[in-house]
């Protein structure tokens, strides 16, 4: 329904047909933008679970050949070779895995918080008034039903006095919920496009950061220390065979 | 034990209680190496699955973007900005999935395949021959056992010699088993620093070409892209907040 974005919180008092069916169109979408977003959730949920996966597990890895020297092999226990070659993977592969946690850091602050945030307290929020706008149009039917049946019976005036007086508060107090349901649709057709926007960049930054200290500082020494791996392995193992 | 770093092969005949304590040992070592390696496999297979799941997560993420314009949303149909700007996102994001995935291959070639085959090969190997040569030297005592009993008591000829047939082909046949067993424990010694490097090497290689593929294609190209989401979410989304 192109060219409509807001509902006219003018008109809520007035509580039109065309209001209502306006109303529907927002909830409608709400809807729909609720099933894309938990959707968007659950993939970035997996992005953040593997990568923090991957980070435990070269952690790991980087633990278990820290600790070949310490395994009791009965034999090799003069492999000095061997236990410095791995050694160094040890550190390497540590350094490699203090750049995932940096990296899965990033992704719980920039991508997670935001989309979590929107999905819990904003999508909340909404279903919550819908619940609240509900009660009290259901509160002020009551009251307007109770008002016509009291019109065509003889009451004395005190009562007929409560009764309109309750037709009035509930009234009011509708007219109040509705308000704030319309303007917290009407911003939510804004935070939505910041609740897809920010994660995504976040999670761009992330990455772009990642690469950066990955390739920065890493990879030439790296390359290096592979080099003198090659060197050392062909001079010192691979000749035995 | 330093010094040791073979059983000797000429000794088998005559099986003597020294080489079978230096048997024991090397079969201890092969236990400590076997438990060793099962560690160090879990945690790889523990980063090749994180890292498919890595990649896996990364394509489901881009794609949901793609869709994004194919969703009903009844309002916004008409907000060319966001739909051009998700599907930006998600082609680099389908970029980054495509360097995850060639990692995930490069992983599987380099380091799980040469671990999974001394796990599932010359790990196993020792396991069965170890079997084997068992079988052969509980033959060969059967034989001998058979053969002593016989000397005591009157026989024919005909079992006589078929006895002593039979304690010379069991002895052969231990003699056999018992030096193949050696040479693969041996074998062993060297395959398992091949072993330990092989899949390092294979990780750290895969890593490197990934964070050059990230950064040489990529990230340049991103920065540019989130300048101008920068730049088009200021005036094309915020502004209306």
């Amino acid at each position: 329904m192109p060219g409509i974005d807001k509902l006219p919180l003018e008109e809520t008092l007035e509580d039109s047909p065309q209001t209502r069916s306006l109303l529907g169109v927002f909830e409608e979408d709400t809807a729909a933008t609720s099933s894309y977003f938990s959707q968007l959730f659950k993939a970035m949920q997996r992005i953040y679970d593997a990568q923090n996966e991957l980070s435990a597990a070269t952690h790991l890895t980087s633990r278990l050949l820290k600790d070949y020297e310490k395994q009791r092999f009965p034999l090799g226990g003069d492999d000095e070779v061997m236990s410095s070659t791995l050694q160094q993977f040890a550190k390497v592969i540590d350094e490699l895995s203090s750049c995932h946690a940096v990296l899965s850091t990033q992704l719980a602050d920039a991508m997670m918080f935001p989309i979590t945030q929107f999905q819990e307290r904003d999508l909340r929020e909404i279903v919550i008034l819908k619940e609240v706008f509900q009660i009290s149009s259901d509160d002020h039917d009551t009251a307007v039903n109770r008002y016509s049946r009291l019109s065509k019976r003889k009451e004395n005036e005190k009562v007929k006095s409560e009764v309109m007086e309750d037709v009035y508060t509930s009234r009011k107090k509708q007219h109040e919920t509705i308000m704030h349901y319309f303007a917290s649709l009407n911003m939510l057709q804004y935070k939505k496009k910041i609740a897809l926007l920010e994660p995504l960049l976040g999670y761009m930054q992330a990455q772009i950061s990642f690469f950066k200290l990955g390739s920065e500082n890493l990879t030439q020494q790296w390359e290096e220390f592979l080099t003198n791996i090659g060197t050392s392995v062909q001079k010192n193992i691979l000749k035995k065979l």
